[in-house]
């Protein structure tokens, strides 16, 4: 069984250097051109999709549209879930990350992006950046609306996902694809390969290019390799 | 309630007059182009969606996707059926009009392209063109599968998906877009208009321009107009 992971490509926001998290930003046509190429790459190594798997966030679903038109695969059901968004950055999204390190220190802003278990600064849920003023997410519940998440609880929403909606689907022999972001996906792959807590602050995710796992009967990966590029 | 319908921005085959079909061709750029301005026109008439239901032919889905990213609705749930297809034009699939007019007669086509219940010339199972021979359509029983079809037996497909899937969404009060072809939009307006049989056959829907109902409690429909002219 093959499953393959994709990272959204370069961000309005990765290219001016703030804090994402939520934001709905769109890619730039660098980015567009990224997602285009990683579907070119999966087309000509004759991967086809049955299901894919995306976020509520412009960036992933838009690279996931590239990919399933180069591979004319534009017809399958595409399932968006918030619990595939990115980390949610809380106070620091829409902050340059340079200044902030200026501001916190180089060692700070090194802990609020690579530590586990370490939340940013947390939203009031009156800022114009709380998730629940957002029609999208007015499904949520109050308690699972992030003020800002760790690696941590943004994987505590993402595998559960992965286990009753992607998983089963997997399981039964479906090609499915997940396109989504650094943190869901760092998530993700640390649930898979069994990563430490200490190791994933040291796995980093290249955007724009389709990471394949070939899964063994358990879902335990056999093999593991970017498409167009030397693992 | 209001319900929006709009059929896919010109394709390849339209700008160079070919039976299209089921036969999954890409939009122009000039449709493209369409797609983005109905969306433009939606967005700034305050539309904004819960659901939206599209085929399985890339030039419905790619309109859908350029109104969705216009009306930044890309995160809501995308339907897409193969019973929202364009109707299925047998074996003039691929033929180019002016001939298939110079070879039968301009009155011939015309019955092939307008009447109500004449089937184009059907296909052979053995035909590269018979729907059963694509991946997309291999969760249909045989039965389903078209040779060709008839606005009548088009419409026998649209109208019980949109009586069992689209009208109770609509029915919940949910904003619901489709996006679709010539034929299975004539096919449902047919029905919610309650257009005669000789009638339908006046009845055309330009491409790439919203096409909005305002619907009472019976779904039945109170109002419509094309946004961005006259009706």
């Amino acid at each position: 069984m093959k499953l393959v992971l994709i990272r959204h490509g370069q961000s309005e926001w990765n290219l001016s250097n703030l804090f994402t998290g939520w934001t709905d930003v769109d890619l730039t046509d660098h980015g567009a051109a990224d997602a285009r190429h990683a579907g070119q790459a999966l087309q000509q190594h004759g991967f086809q999709f049955d299901v894919a798997y995306t976020s509520y966030l412009k960036r992933a679903i838009k690279t996931l549209n590239y990919v399933l038109e180069e591979t004319d695969n534009l017809w399958i059901p595409v399932l968006k879930s918030w619990k595939l968004n990115e980390r949610h950055y809380g106070a620091l999204q829409g902050l340059n990350k340079q200044e902030t390190a200026e501001k916190y220190g180089d060692e700070q802003v090194h802990i609020w992006r690579r530590s586990f278990d370490t939340a940013p600064p947390l939203l009031e849920k009156e800022d114009e950046r709380y998730p629940g003023h957002e029609a999208k997410y007015n499904e949520l519940q109050e308690k699972d609306i992030p003020l800002g998440e760790s690696l941590q609880t943004t994987i505590e929403r993402v595998i559960p996902y992965w286990e009753e909606e992607i998983k089963p689907v997997v399981k039964a022999g479906k090609s499915v694809i997940i396109a989504a972001h650094g943190n869901s996906l760092r998530g993700l792959m640390k649930y898979l390969e069994n990563i430490s807590d200490e190791d994933i602050s040291d796995v980093s995710i290249p955007t724009g290019v389709p990471l394949v796992y070939e899964l063994d009967d358990d879902l335990v990966p056999a093999k593991k390799y970017f498409l167009d590029q030397e693992e």
